[in-house]
């Protein structure tokens, strides 16, 4: 009788592959689990590997939708960006994978889920703090971090020799130079020749993202419309779409078209290592400058200085860091969502070679922008006495400031 | 007698030669001052044209090497920008210009200082709480918000009469149809035609970047290296610079050619209007990115986020609503300047069409990364059994918020 | 025929009789208006007086339930404090009392409001904020910031002159040497003798609190239930409340009698200035004691360090400076009240001679806290070799902090 | 041959006696180290106990100087607590004992350390963080999580077996029913009889504060001086003390009697569990009172608001969770310090009961406040009508959020 059932998440790869028979040689019983977050996958071959490698099934779902709507767009909503540039593509997709995976472990009936990841990366914990939240019971076998497993198979030779002993199917014998990981947000490439993190990484690295010093010399415009904040319309030369899947996807094809939305970074993961990641989003990249620039049309001052400094910091850190299902991720969204609500207009976009350029933005509804009270000629409704009161006690403060200075014998007024 | 001696910030420009007039028909004596932060001036034609209209002296000081040095350098080391775009060119020119202007009044003996900003604008509290702070017994005439002055001169029409019978001489009777201010850090452009923001900027507008449409079809690429966050050399074909205001310049030039650094915001002023703005910034851009990238590589992870959402945030703040002499800028500055001891290295770019793209980073002197440490195949000086150990901890609290949600009746597993 | 209809915040003192008679001398027809707050007034000759010195109608509103259930039990939940210490008595006031008297302009037809406040404190800020706010046409009428009042009574000896001109009835013609500001949440003492911030108030200033030294030698205990962070019930010796008003006055009557809730501080108001305030708050600092302990054992950490760091920092600040009618507060808000959702339990509480002790606290529903878990003799559900792991993985980071230290030839190890 | 040196912090208690014989046991040289921070210990009992169990050497050192001025003092210049309640007592002494330790482990040749700390607290964390900072090459032995041992010594009985066997000597074979931790800042009670929440401590649990309701009926006055934000000089009847130590340990005298300090609490350690701990810290509370008041008169408004959301809750955070010995506790006190420059001056307080009564406070250096300015009576140097600018500037905003709520059908002047 077999120790139990595991819900493995499983690609078709060599890694999974070796786990999946590794896990059956433990004495499980296996219930293989993939995706669909919109990364190009043979799926009928992964299935069919799968069974043939002694899994009990293989579900493959398609999440698309859901990732779309829930985690994409709401990333939109608060401009999320991890250390100024990471638009965590990755660790948006994770918290759908993952909640999948425990609605499929919990039909199949498994007390045990298993995954591929390796002992010194993010997802690891991304999915684990994910499984252990929504169902606390949940046991987790991470063979990367099982000596019993990491010990037998130390390197890639192992692994080949043991696909060969259990006759798994290897379509390449060489490992590719570099990891990738894709779905709708983006695709990642790490590891492996980009480890250096002063090496350009090779063109033909990116897959989400034609070259922008090739692409067209035709720029090509996009007009962009929000609700609450979300993305509901796009319009383009040649047609328009309002579904959130087919408009994320428009987005994809076209800013890759331009080569909008490369980035190579040095980021700092949860665990305290450094690593170098290269990303292509086309698509979120494309959102968040229409999202970002429609703010500043019609959201509060305050309320968006607020909202920068906690909520964008916070939910991207607590997003990179696996936290999605955690109390803390839930508080800062409820103050986001009501910010959300009035911004409601639509932004024109320019996309030409790896640019996105804004060329202007309106609201019909919003009315916190007004062209009469902003001019420098109109003094209708303003009165500019009022100014100098203002500065008059902003000074107070500051008067006192500058008599400390004098009295330190410093010289505010000396370079 | 007169009233007293005024120190005028004057331009030449209609406005504030109006104001020259009109302060010495109230009685004043006045003092022109005009501050080269690196924008283009007929500088001896301005120092004329005060003279004749009766200025006792024009004094115009170069503050080009103070404004890089002591303003547009430490806001790379910030990563200084405002509500997520504006790099704060304006903002950062301002205190280094009130600064010499009071150095002025006091040689000069004012005890008045004026100047021709708007009573709307962000440009006014500026200088003023400049002023406050680094002489609080100043007192300043600020004619656009005086009823003396803005009723008497309500429209263009009024200021040209008035120039008329002064004998000020005019260059065209014609207003810009957009306000304009630049320095090193930028161009700036709005008001006029620019006040509806929907409608795009026409091409004609900037200044100091070329259109990356019609940019070199060829990139360059820059090299720039970083002591303490600062700018201390740059590499491009052809040469290389290390003097901090050549080596500016020499960024705002390449950057010019290849469309690097435009954006066209709406953003909100410090006294609660919402405004139009475009500005150029081709040198800070490429600072910008550059500093970033290499923080990315050589700072700790906890240190900048707490920088980002602390420092970064409120730096940038402060400087946009004119607190740059203030305690709390002092405060952050000083976490500010520790965070930099160590960033340190090089960071190689590639300008091309408007953009920025990093090539690659490294440093000579900093070890925070490791492509050893970082590598998935190596586990020297790692035990992935820790991570293990990592995520049991960090899933304590969160396996009890998995179980509330439970009691709630609500499935974490449901999309 | 008069130039409006004004509705004066009327209190039957000096200040506002001789405002009341000047409106009509300046040919407005008036309205008074009074909150009752919960503070002691002779009401029925307040509005005698009112109707006696011309006022159209005395209007006299009951919001001692909305003080306590919109605004102080919000404060409750949200521990809020200014500046470590203050539990904002006076802020939390000022926007029910706003409020309602926007409503009595409303039914009244006034275009203008008016009130007695000097012009350098914060509540001229927060009553007109609030009325701008709530009515953006309204037009105010600050006595004490127009030159015409203030140059005309400068110092009490005019008003007391005017106030015999006029008919004024005036109880006593010595001014209070300090003024006061009462609600059901606190009295405010401040001004007068008490800005010498080196002089301890005599004994006799205090007014909601005996004095501690002279309280009761038995101590009283107190057990609060909270539901959602608001208290719903209080059980004392001999008797329970559970009605929000009167358990509210309860803890005022019993929080009196042991010297609880003073406080005595230098302060930063918002207009930039310094000042001394004192403030006894009895039942506002039981509850929020109560409340922060209650907490302990129900609130995720997470969640209250950044509810603590963002929304109880801001919400204070916020309130304080007058800013409870504004989107930001409107904002933090939802966060708070997510927070809130589990913060359900009793807590027991000693009074005794100015103290309140916590005698130990309880919830029935909530199962954060675990005595078996916490238990340093239990291993169940607990693995140490985990901690073993989370402080290697914390460990990484700050290894490479120590080879920096040791670099720059700092020893991390000499005191 | 041995194994290697073992440093060992050792108490003389069962826990590291059994730890130092089973070190012996396991092959290792074992040297004990003991801190002096201020707690009773018999040290040369302690010392003798060690050489007779067979530790090669004891060392005891005293760090009371290093601890009251690097630790707690700058816990005071922060106004240091964590989760609105805990002064840190022992999050304050870790750093300085682990870095004694560590000077010794680097005199003594030690390749290892080792502690009793048990595997649920904070303090294995705090202390092991410290030495791998402090020395990245340390290895630890943490017994209380290597399975080799707290599966051997699975409760107490085991530890006493283990000690007859082993000829340790044990002066009860009656475990303390808590568990207690001192030091000059305070002394913790936690576990054991305390787990419960509900139940309060018993009055014989407290050893460094008497019982309030017992204190003397007399009240005692202190005035305290601070200079850059470090206190300076006690006076209090009979006496002054400007010695650190000395003054310290005074405050902790006076404070005990009066039964000033306590606190009673829910808290969450830093791996995810919540426990109960009480403390009484008589210094630390009177200090803390002090500066925070002083600050009130002499910290600039804006430094003091941004000093108390970042560096106050970090800086009290990091000290919680043990890291001390980080850059970015470093990178906090960089700007902490600037903001102390000018705290100078004098607080009295009185003791009465568990009370600490601000009675005043002054500074002859800073002049931040004024009692002429704040005086509501004068108007020298104020223009009362610039308040009615800064009003009318704030309210731009706010009008168009009145607006936006009325457009949205929502009566804000509604209760």
């Amino acid at each position: 009788m077999a120790k139990g059932r595991v819900c493995l998440a499983y690609s078709g790869g060599l890694d999974t592959s070796c786990i999946l028979r590794w896990l059956i040689e433990e004495g499980y019983e296996v219930v293989a689990f993939l995706a669909n977050v919109g990364q190009d996958e043979p799926w009928d071959e992964v299935e069919k590997k799968a069974i043939k490698l002694g899994a009990k099934k293989m579900i493959i779902e398609d999440l698309q939708k859901e990732f779309v709507d829930e985690l994409c767009f709401r990333a939109v909503q608060c401009n999320a960006q991890y250390e100024g540039r990471y638009l965590l593509g990755t660790s948006l997709a994770r918290p759908v994978i993952a909640r999948a995976q425990m609605r499929a472990a919990e039909r199949e009936k498994c007390d045990f889920v298993s995954h591929g990841c390796t002992g010194k990366g993010n997802d690891q914990v991304r999915f684990e703090l994910a499984f252990y939240t929504i169902r606390p019971d949940i046991r987790v076998i991470a063979p990367w971090r099982d000596p019993k497993f990491f010990e037998r198979f130390a390197g890639r030779e192992a692994l080949l020799d043991y696909a060969a002993q259990q006759g798994i199917p290897v379509t390449s014998t060489k490992a590719k130079p570099w990891s990738m990981d894709a779905n709708l947000a983006h695709c990642s490439y790490e590891a492996g020749i980009l480890e250096d993190p002063a090496i350009t990484p090779p063109e033909h690295v990116w897959t989400m993202t034609d070259d922008p010093l090739k692409a067209p010399n035709e720029h090509e415009d996009v007009t962009i419309s929000f609700e609450k904040g979300i993305p509901t319309k796009i319009v383009y030369p040649g047609g328009e779409e309002s579904e959130s899947v087919t408009l994320f996807k428009k987005l994809n094809e076209i800013g890759k078209k331009h080569g909008v939305g490369r980035i190579d970074i040095v980021e700092n993961r949860f665990i305290g290592l450094k690593s170098r990641g290269c990303y292509d989003s086309p698509a979120m990249t494309i959102l968040r400058w229409a999202h970002l620039d429609l703010e500043g049309l019609v959201l509060d001052a305050q309320v968006r200085s607020i909202r920068d400094q906690f909520v964008t910091h916070k939910w991207s850190e607590l997003l990179y860091n696996g936290m999605y299902f955690s109390p803390e991720r839930e508080f800062v969204e409820n103050s986001l969502l009501f910010a959300q609500k009035r911004v409601n207009g639509e932004v024109r976009l320019r996309l030409y070679k790896g640019n996105v350029f804004v060329l202007g933005r309106s609201s019909e509804t919003e009315k916190l922008y007004s062209a009469e009270e902003a001019s420098m000629d109109s003094l209708d409704n303003f009165s500019p006495v009022d100014t100098t009161g203002f500065i008059g006690i902003q000074s107070i403060r500051l008067k006192k400031y500058g008599l400390q200075k004098q009295e330190e014998g410093e010289n505010l007024s000396r370079a």
